[in-house]
């Protein structure tokens, strides 16, 4: 933030007083201004023993395949927000039915967080960010041309839990090169 | 947002084309700016059959009790950012033991992320933003005196989880004058 959005001064990088990280503080209006990490919500839409998965039509990673997910709006919650972007995505409507899987990227300043969902229909189609929607099983999901390591993650233990016949709530933090799992919780 | 924070000219709320909520867009320089809601993350830590909490020595709410918890900040995970907010404001020390309760709040366009944490040890104290840190029983919460509909809600859950030997992770809504649950995720 280069310069002030209430009043359109430049802003100066400065400690304000009581707290301890630099941020765009403006002289001329006195605003201070903070950047937070943004939410990405989504969902794993179930249909019987399979799940729907969008290939991308947009950078970043067009052509892979993802769950429909995305920034969570202002004035929405985080299912709302899940349930708006499978119907974006895959014009599908679906009910939220858990949370399923929280994972932090702090390199680029963002948390996803991914809900268990229930089809309602099988009227679904390619949304204007998607090249295809398809259903598939844990035997037919493409694991070599999934999106982001958040998805090849959630889905290897969404298809773990199934046959386990438990699910419960995974997190986990997605680094630069690797992928580990926040040692103080179990996944 | 009514100056770019890019080039510092005056922005127009504008749908973006493919977009479908106005934004504050840049006509000079042609950015967009989207805004997004903000997490705040922070704990319940435990000790025995007692929790931490802090009187707030600042607004919203001065004099009212709440567990410690502050805006997620940029290159931090959810976990740490609970830690950090825990040592600030009762220069206490945790191990985060697992995400607890996520509240959405729309109309200000938050989500509370609260884990449950582990004290490590009995050397706290009120930090810069609190009067006393005090630890509590179920007995000794000062109910009526707490400072967020989401302390109470989530400190009503947790008693009650204790006692059945079951920690759940709980999802709800609070409302401007009322608190839901999301009706599609059991609580």
């Amino acid at each position: 933030m280069k310069f002030c959005s209430n009043c359109g001064a430049r802003t100066v990088q400065r400690i304000p007083p009581g707290d301890n990280l630099p941020r765009a503080v403006c002289d001329q209006c006195d605003s201070i201004h903070y950047e937070n990490p943004r939410l990405i919500v989504g969902c794993i839409p179930e249909w019987e023993d399979k799940i729907l998965l969008c290939k991308r039509a947009i950078e970043p990673r067009v052509g892979m395949w993802t769950v429909p997910a995305g920034f969570m709006e202002n004035g929405e919650t985080t299912a709302a927000g899940a349930q708006r972007e499978t119907l974006e995505e895959a014009n599908a409507r679906v009910d939220i039915v858990a949370p399923y899987a929280l994972y932090n990227i702090p390199h680029i300043n963002q948390v996803y967080l991914l809900f268990r969902a229930r089809l309602l229909d099988l009227d679904f189609s390619a949304g204007s960010e998607s090249l295809e929607v398809e259903l598939f099983t844990a035997d037919s999901v493409p694991w070599r041309e999934l999106a982001f390591a958040t998805v090849r993650n959630t889905l290897t233990h969404y298809f773990a839990d199934r046959q386990d016949k438990e699910f419960r709530f995974h997190m986990g933090t997605i680094e630069p090169m690797r992928t580990t799992h926040d040692p103080s919780t179990p996944v």
